[in-house]
């Protein structure tokens, strides 16, 4: 196929530069596939026995040759070009591979010295690889220089976008295996070119290896008509090159030139827009590779061709210990390599096998943009008090809490733009959610072009909108995972849409921890507003709080869920999200507005304690309270201090405790979350014996799950959303849910013993509050004046 | 653009159709904006006062005026070609648009005989629309002829493709909203078109609408060059047709002309295929539509342009009870489609408005297609007995549950062969879950070229695979809907992909379930496979059990969960699934071989309790048990075994009682979920004061939050995953987890009154177990034989 650029240099290599790349490509095969079978003889010093393999042969052979192929010349042109470079590995389950190219370049041994760079590592590096205690089979927090677990597929892409914004110095290549390509993430990540800026950020080259095939199926992409092959990818605004082939010698000639052409093309348009004032997007460089899936393994076994086919996804020779026939092959595929070229009788790798590594900081393995929190900077948080609402008294003033904090985020924004090392990002949503504020300091990102009606687009903006969760998560996880700051708000309701991103960036984050040369990186900061209480314009769909009980799940060490009831607590709990590392921080916060409980100063002691009694709100006086009623979330914290006042006025004499919650791991044991309350401090706040009636954000039980344990337990009523929904409003939403104030009321009334006959008349009048409600909305479509009107403290 | 049919019959509509398709139009704008806006007065025959206005102005108007449009023109080619046709409205945020043009057809007043279609209709059509107890403001179940809620946006392409696989006299029409062509999914359903099989399968009729922006934004694909849009839609393999345009009347006759183009080229693949026997894949056709956003609505509001922007994505005028001059504007608006033009005296649309429409159950809003219960027959699941395996021992034989559930599926495959109503979908894991025996009866679907290599590829298939859960979610939702069967086969991990998809088509099954007049549909069953437990060939990140507490956050009229600990469980588990209605069915179930513990009869007994006591485990005798071990999933079932296997040997005297769970909702009470026990039930099974060690498949919290109202709570300690896993043993995994057979022993000696004293022997020995298992595997890179060799019966 034609292509735009036929005067750029042909790079031709000498036939010694294909033998010594060959000598690299094919070490790291033969190490590659000595950690799926190899227990003993590494070297291949004696004839192949049984007892050398090992008893469980696990692992993913399949892409491994592929990927070894693309290391080999990324080290090459890292090192002719002296090129700052990060690859995300998107067939990460391809881990031997990664691994193998790490040990030759010796950051393997840097990183774990026990694994040395001679026979006696390898022997080592052989038998860790999928054994119990040693390393896992992927891609995995515990390889050098990675970024991304390639296990669960469709986001390398948008990790390599992420890695690459405002890093302009960065190349980041991405190999992006053909079953990935499958993937709705990964269709939708080619359009992260349209975000691209080639002043302030690196640049992405993709390199899509065709092999052919996933477990068990050709893959769709492999199968395209070539035409429409390439109208795909220049339709995804790429300039497409193709390498194609199964003979070593000319598939590493046709490689280097090419690879040598897309960086000529990468920097020819770095430097358009960067010197030349150049500002169309242009067509990014993308390599199509197609090569046998399993190359260089076993042609055919018991009759079934292998290599080239599904077959070498895994293991492709199994039961080797078993079938001498079988460990014949093995032997032979293993030979073929000629490691007795490629490794002295010490086992080191020779100089030709290592003439193309890059030296120090340089090789993939030992970059530290691969180990971000190398590189990160603690972020410019400016004083809260700028930004605080002044509180006179709780509950007379309304502000919308989002807004509030777009104020600060503004200011962060600001004073992060010579830094470039803070994005805000979100699906469309950032005005939606009422952060707009942050365009004062700058722009949304985007690379097309522009008409006289838009607004805030920014070649060179920090905040990031495309209407995809799934690109937010993976551009923000490639940012922080490289060093960098950033915030993700979302709709609530569809932020389930990332739940196994969050899953698998938990899992990196809480194997990360456990790594000491893993420096720790800025926290994933999640800010899910236009919440369940509030979907408006919208309804059923709208509304859904399970993303708290999703990650909840997860590992305590690394999630962290808060729920801030007005503007002041949630600036305290962003600027504790936002200075934080290694955390998942789930805020969740309301965009309309809401009253102001807690000045600056309180809203800060309350948020650094987590959950608190708020003494103004309650009518106890020194004793031990009849009833406590808990809230957590902006909506029930309302609704909470409504029951409490209609409680306060009609029944005085009751000691009514008010405990807002915050922090939703401090209900939880201290032994099960570092935030979690000992019992002595729970029971200090919602006391043993007495009933509490819970107002909760989400659904009801997640309460139950958190206190379980607690000695009061048997008498906590928890009252939260129960999946009744619909277009209507705010206050109808709580009464169809049974967490409004009146319902609350009379939660306590049948809840405080004796207080059932004493309270009738009240109890009475909440019911028929109650009826009052949906006769007037039926007839106006509002919520009534007693309500929409109500405030605490006026 | 030139396009490869020139010689395609022009349509060339006649000044009078024009005029009659615009009064259709103009009618369906009217109606969309009235129903947004009005209060009183539909007909307009007063002038507009603040008190006729909606006091709450909810709803969207951007993107109404194009579904309008698309809904008269799909009217006109329905009525003149007779088509069976079905429109999936990507933007179902445009709900006032859908309603409107069902109203306008008769259909809405056929399904909601009080909304009549005449002014006292149109009057509680608009007042109904987002208003409290009214009809919600998106496309949702309570739409007559929908079959996708377009809140949550990705789906709508997916949906389409499942509605038209195996319905091959059906068009589905599917707008494609430029915002929602940002999102993963959707961008990943283009290639739905290298499945569909021209001859068994109906048509897809993409219809991409680009009015140029989302909430904020300008989108991406409105804003590529030309040349750049055009070749990603080839590259996806269609043949794109382009209407654009700001003239009603031109775009009038160009859109109809397009339409009769798009339909010719259909007809002309589906001719090729079925008489001609064509077989390679042809690019389909897909309408590109540019217009402008909320067209023909106020061109510009307090200054700021409006239509055209992504200022008409809602309410475009705001505040018009308040504001005057806003007040005008809206009269001008809606009299600018001169509704007295349109509507007769009493409000009934005249002859030229319904000239389009077409009859029955032709019309959109009256298919039996988007009321798939209408159509769906049972399926034909033949006798366990044929595929039971036989049990004479519990524990004793081996068996591959998800291979034998294969089997039964074959013949479910074999006996819908001729129906084609079944449908079996899955990320390329068919057969790595070992349900491989269904190639017997069917191949997978497959358009593209195939090689000798390939296996199992076939034009006809109704196996699904592609690596893209999104795809396989949303093809099978669509299937469901239009009345037909299916299950979706997923690595446990991964289904959390589609946490949001299941969240939202629960959603829609729980309001349809409120609706009479919608029949009810085929259930979605999931069968989660290749689990937590068993990963051995990934690790870390494939180990995930947390889709089963996601679905239980959801409508108990809905949700089942069932974990089958054998073959005979899964296969009566799946019978009662594949004949159930209007359910989400989660089933999790091995791959690898387990043991088999119930004959066919006792597993159908077992699983129609949903919990039960296996005395055969056990060593009570007639009395109270003094602990109960209770366990629920096939690898907890089997350590919970050989731990009631260790305390029957060790200590002969304790009276253990053993409890399976195979219905995980039997757990909850009785008036939270419909399967739930009672608590005289429950204490039958785990008493109410003894010990319960219970060994759970997933996270163990979750049995906690289903039993903690249960008398027995306090006693009962749950052991399960608590993320930890590596690339390791199954053996390794469970020890990790302290859900072992040693471990869990210990428990018992922990728990049971006095023991731990008496019993501090056996349990000095459990923990030199694990002391030796942990030395072994560190050896031997497997479990220890006294582990792999286990067995309860032998």
């Amino acid at each position: 196929m034609p292509t735009a650029d036929d005067q750029d240099s042909r790079t031709v290599l000498t036939d010694d530069e294909v033998r010594r790349l060959d000598a690299h490509w094919r070490a790291a095969n033969y190490l590659a596939a000595g950690q799926i079978y190899l227990l003993a003889n590494p070297l291949l010093t004696e004839p192949l026995r049984p007892d050398h393999i090992k008893p469980r042969l696990l692992g993913h052979w399949g892409t491994s040759p592929g990927l070894n192929l693309v290391h080999t010349h990324l080290n090459r042109v890292i090192r002719a070009r002296d090129l700052d470079a990060l690859c995300v590995w998107g067939p990460g389950h391809g881990g031997p591979s990664v691994v193998a190219n790490s040990w030759l370049e010796g950051s393997y041994s840097e990183t774990y010295p026990d694994v040395s760079r001679d026979a006696e590592g390898m022997a080592r590096l052989f038998r860790q690889f999928s054994f119990p205690g040693g390393v896992p089979s992927h891609v995995a927090p515990e390889t050098p220089g990675s970024i991304h677990e390639g296990g669960e597929l469709g986001y390398a892409l948008a990790h390599a976008y992420g890695a690459a914004f405002d890093h302009p110095d960065l190349l980041v290549a991405c190999v992006v295996g053909d079953g990935e390509a499958e993937t709705g993430p990964l269709a939708a990540s080619w359009h992260s070119n349209k975000f691209l800026d080639p002043v302030h950020d690196g640049a992405v080259l993709p390199i899509l290896h065709l092999n052919g095939y996933k477990i068990a199926n050709p893959t769709v992409l492999s199968r395209l008509p070539e035409p429409e092959l390439d109208a795909l990818l220049r339709g995804y605004g790429h300039d497409p090159l193709y390498v194609a082939g199964d003979d070593p010698a000319q598939v590493h000639r046709d490689l280097a030139a090419t690879l040598d052409r897309a960086l000529d093309r990468i920097a020819g348009i770095q430097r358009a827009a960067r010197e030349g004032g150049a500002t169309e997007r242009q067509p990014w460089p993308v390599i199509v590779l197609r090569t046998p899936k399993g190359w260089t393994g076993p042609a055919e076994v018991d009759g079934d061709p292998v290599e080239g086919t599904w077959r070498a996804h895994q293991v492709p020779l199994p039961g080797v210990r078993e079938n001498p026939e079988h460990l014949r092959q093995l032997e032979a595929w293993l030979r073929s390599y000629r490691p007795e070229e490629l490794f002295d009788a010490d086992g080191r790798p020779v100089a030709d096998v290592l003439a193309c590594v890059p030296d120090g900081a340089r090789r993939l393995g030992a970059t530290p943009y691969a180990n971000g929190g190398l590189l990160v900077r603690d972020l410019p948080v400016p004083s809260l008090d700028d930004f605080a609402v002044p509180v006179d008294k709780p509950g007379v003033t309304l502000h919308e809490p989002t807004r509030v904090l777009g104020g600060l985020l503004e200011q962060v924004m600001r004073d992060s733009a010579a830094r470039r090392d803070f994005r805000l990002v979100g699906p469309d949503e950032t005005a939606s959610n009422r952060l707009q504020d942050v365009f004062g300091a700058t722009g949304k990102a985007w690379q097309d072009a522009t008409l006289p009606v838009d607004e805030h687009l920014d070649r060179h903006g920090r905040v990031m909108e495309i209407l995809s969760e799934h690109l937010c998560q993976g551009w923000l996880e490639g940012y922080l995972l490289t060093g960098r700051h950033g915030l993700f708000s979302c709709y609530e309701a569809f932020v389930h849409i990332v739940d196994s991103m969050v899953n698998q960036h938990i899992k990196w984050l809480k194997t990360s921890r456990e790594l000491s040369w893993r420096a720790p990186i800025a926290s994933l900061n999640y800010l899910l507003t236009s919440h369940v209480w509030r979907q408006d314009h919208n309804g059923f769909s709208h509304q859904d709080p399970g993303f708290v009980d999703h990650v909840l799940n997860k590992s305590p060490q690394v999630v962290r869920v808060y729920l801030p009831p007005d503007a002041n607590t949630l600036l305290s709990v962003a600027d504790h999200a936002l200075r934080s590392r290694d955390y998942v921080n789930v805020v969740v916060a309301g965009k309309q507005p809401c009253y102001d409980w807690l000045t600056m100063d309180q809203a800060r002691a309350h948020c650094a304690r987590g959950a608190g009694i708020w003494e103004w709100a309650g009518t106890e006086n020194g004793g031990e309270p009849d009833v406590v009623l808990g809230c957590a979330g902006d909506v029930p914290t309302q609704e909470v201090l409504a029951a409490a006042q209609l409680l306060r006025r009609n029944l005085p004499d009751l000691a009514v405790r008010v405990v807002n919650v915050v922090d939703m791991t401090t209900l939880l044991p201290r032994e099960e979350h570092p935030h979690g309350m000992t019992d002595f401090e729970y029971d200090g706040l919602f006391t043993a014996d007495k009933p509490v009636i819970f107002a909760y954000h989400g659904y009801p039980w997640l309460i139950h799950r958190l206190a379980y344990r607690r000695t009061g337990h048997p008498n906590l009523h928890v009252r939260g959303y129960k999946e009744s929904g619909t277009t209507t409003t705010p206050f109808d939403m709580v009464v169809r849910n049974d967490l409004d104030r009146y319902r609350l009321v009379m939660d306590v009334i049948d809840r405080v013993p004796g207080l059932r006959v004493r309270a009738a008349a009240v109890r009475q009048q909440m019911a028929d509050a109650r009826t009052r409600h949906h006769a007037w909305i039926r007839e106006h479509g509002t919520d009534m004046p007693e309500v929409a009107e109500w405030s605490w403290g006026a």
